[in-house]
């Protein structure tokens, strides 16, 4: 079965042998870290082994829990932000239709997002939508608390309960959460809901493989048994040190350009599908990385539709950044260029080829055009979007994150700053607790 | 009526006064060269008096065509890339319902997007939705032979003229191009179709406010006479230099930041309504000023959303980021959080209150924790999302973005560096015409 494979070589040359040859302990080191659950925030290391551990009854169990759901709704709305969202989002939409908004596909219940931002419109143009329609929720929290998510269960319940009352609903809901302890957890034993667990030594954005991705995907009509394949896969791969191993080789290919003066990471795709793993990948290595004022800043771009927004920067903009292009290998449909008799457009020198062998001498004109404008550029190559290769894409770029964090001398696993603006708006809206954070943030503004 | 207001004072305490003092003069001069049409790049200028000389005319004629293809249609495909699709697709979005795609109102047809990518899965599946329905096509290109569109148009023209006959068809496709030369000229003309004319002197990415944009928005159902007046409100209030001209001061208070060394610009919004708004921003500061090895470097977050992916590097990465927030006073729906007699997820201190204020509470407590981490924030409020604030913002960035590159010393108007991936693709895919090309880059690959 073909694989992910790495090409460093427009990158390396920017970055010199040298530099590279110089990380490469560090990266054996935190690899060995990672294998032994040693190193900083070792407490997080539950992903690494997480794709061996998977037991089939456990597939089958959220499988049957999607059937389920599958068979009552019509739009299952999952409810969760950041990791408790962002891979479920980027997978759905990687294997999706591009259209599928437009026409649902498959027989397969409509997944919606909820609870990953504080829209007012947005609350509320949901809870239009959802009126008087087949519906299910799957609440995803750790501690049932967080106010994004909690403020829509709040609101979605509601509606639910209204419209099939308290006892339907309990058959609709499904809670991700704590095993024993917080409120999700004690709601959804008093109610009776199906749950399933967010194991401990999982942080959020390393929570794909976990209920928290799998479900929603699965409802969504995808194959997670061959998404968890994929990343078992990436796992055997990606065990042990040494140049074959290629989430080692781009974490140390990264490093290396950080430490030459590039800032910024420019993760690329040829294939608009990716858009949310791009987003998947920001929270990854932005919340890994960005802290103790270091950390590269992830940004992304979706070619070649950017290259008529971003392009101009990427070319000749300050030569501060690199680029981390996916590119995948074949498209899932064929679609040939039509001839044209009168060929005003001057196309038919393209007639009959396909439309993605001009999507790739876009991206290789554009590797070219970005290293002779002094732009280090990574590829991966995938072989095609379906589940194996997205579960072994997940795999690679968690265990490469995992040892670029070390290398850069920092707790990947932990997120200290996430928690400042939740700490002032708690004082500004005057939660019970929080009297004396209340008198200083009012004193200040 | 009220208008967009900005606030620099969590910036002016970053960059200092001294800086911002000694910019002024630059951003006088600017302000003279769009006014006077003078200036690196003068023959674009355009835009500058655009909203005061659109004619009551031109919106009858561009609502009568938006009315007749509404009529006809249940899908308008624009087929543009860049500034040909951004504009619109920002505005749309800002405008219309959070699920407008799984469940369309008003009547309108839906608008789609094609020829901003080469995905052959995304052209297929297009196909497929629009196999049997009622669709329409409004074709953006200055030239109509380039690649990305003219691709799409090949293939949804053919299938137009399929399905309802040549004839047909001719009522169903609207040309937005050059007055009198290039390929898509010619077709419009031999085939009759309705066309519309793209400025010589407006360039792609300042122009929404011609057909380019106007129509698309208007075929979704929107009301471009108001976005005109708020673009043409905004063009008076920005018209002379001095301390009340907001366009001014953002110019001024950016390039402050970044000669303080601020590298990168976070474009912010707490309403998801405004993520397409963000790409179009970052085509037109990126593309004005990405050039000449300078220029800020354009990125954006929609927030509380992103607090959980991005959130961690911008309150503690590297400190080389600053904000610019755009704030909605109000939303446009009402939406309030119910209580609950249990209480388990400890939200009763917010029943009765309303959604956004629980997210205003973020906002400020946003901006709270990122100024006290060392993150300049820049804040601009923008009373509701309509279309006449909407046009109202459009103008202040564009007219900023001018000021700014001039500021900044490079011509604002041209993207030299665009060509290079284009010429690179045209090479190898062995366009007539480019044979010394192709020898040249197959010898380098």
């Amino acid at each position: 079965m073909k694989t992910i494979a790495i090409d460093i070589k427009h990158a390396l040359c920017f970055a010199g042998q040298e530099r590279y040859d110089a990380i490469e302990p560090e990266a054996v080191k935190g690899i060995d870290n990672l294998n032994n659950n040693t190193g900083a925030g070792n407490d997080f290391h539950g992903w690494v082994n997480l794709p061996s551990e998977i037991s089939q009854a456990h597939i089958d169990d959220i499988n049957a829990t999607a059937a389920s759901l599958a068979g009552k709704c019509d739009y299952v709305v999952c409810i969760g932000i950041g990791g408790s969202y962002l891979g479920a989002k980027a997978v759905i939409e990687a294997l999706s239709d591009s259209f599928a908004a437009y026409a649902p596909k498959g027989g397969h219940p409509r997944v919606l997002f909820a609870g990953q931002n504080i829209g007012e419109d947005y609350l509320a143009e949901l809870q239009s939508l959802l009126k008087g329609q087949r519906f299910g929720i799957i609440v995803i929290s750790k501690s049932g608390t967080t106010t994004e998510p909690a403020i829509a269960f709040r609101l979605l319940k509601e509606q639910l309960e209204n419209q099939v009352g308290k006892e339907a609903a309990r058959e609709l809901i499904v809670a991700i959460t704590d095993a024993s302890r917080g409120a999700l957890r004690t709601l959804a034993d008093t109610e009776g809901y199906k749950t399933f667990i967010i194991p401990d030594n999982v942080g959020g954005r390393f929570s794909v493989l976990t209920p928290v991705g799998l479900l929603p995907i699965a409802v969504a009509g995808f194959d997670i048994a061959r998404l968890v394949a994929g990343a078992r896969a990436m796992q055997d791969s990606t065990l042990h040190a040494g140049p074959s191993n290629p989430a080692e080789t781009y974490a140390i290919m990264r490093n290396s350009l950080y430490r030459s003066g590039k800032k910024i990471e420019i993760l690329v795709n040829f294939n608009p599908k990716l858009h949310y793993f791009a987003e998947w990948w920001k929270q990854l290595y932005g919340e890994s990385e960005g802290k103790e004022g270091k950390g590269i800043f992830p940004a992304s771009v979706d070619l070649t539709t950017d290259l008529h927004s971003m392009g101009q920067w990427m070319q000749q903009g300050e030569r501060t950044i690199f680029e981390t292009v996916i590119s995948v290998e074949n498209s899932n449909c064929e679609l040939r260029i039509p001839g044209d008799k009168d060929n005003l457009d001057g196309l038919n020198y393209l007639a009959g080829r396909r439309v993605d062998e001009v999507n790739k001498m876009a991206e290789l004109g554009t590797r070219i055009a970005h290293v002779e404008g002094e732009v280090p550029v990574i590829k991966l190559t995938i072989p095609q979007l379906d589940e194996h290769t997205l579960g072994e894409l997940i795999y690679f770029f968690e265990k490469a994150c995992g040892i670029s964090g070390y290398i850069l001398g920092v707790n990947p696993f932990d997120q200290p700053g996430v928690e400042a603006y939740k700490k002032n708006m708690f004082a500004l809206l005057e939660k019970p607790g929080h009297e004396e954070a209340t008198k200083a943030i009012q004193a200040k503004i």
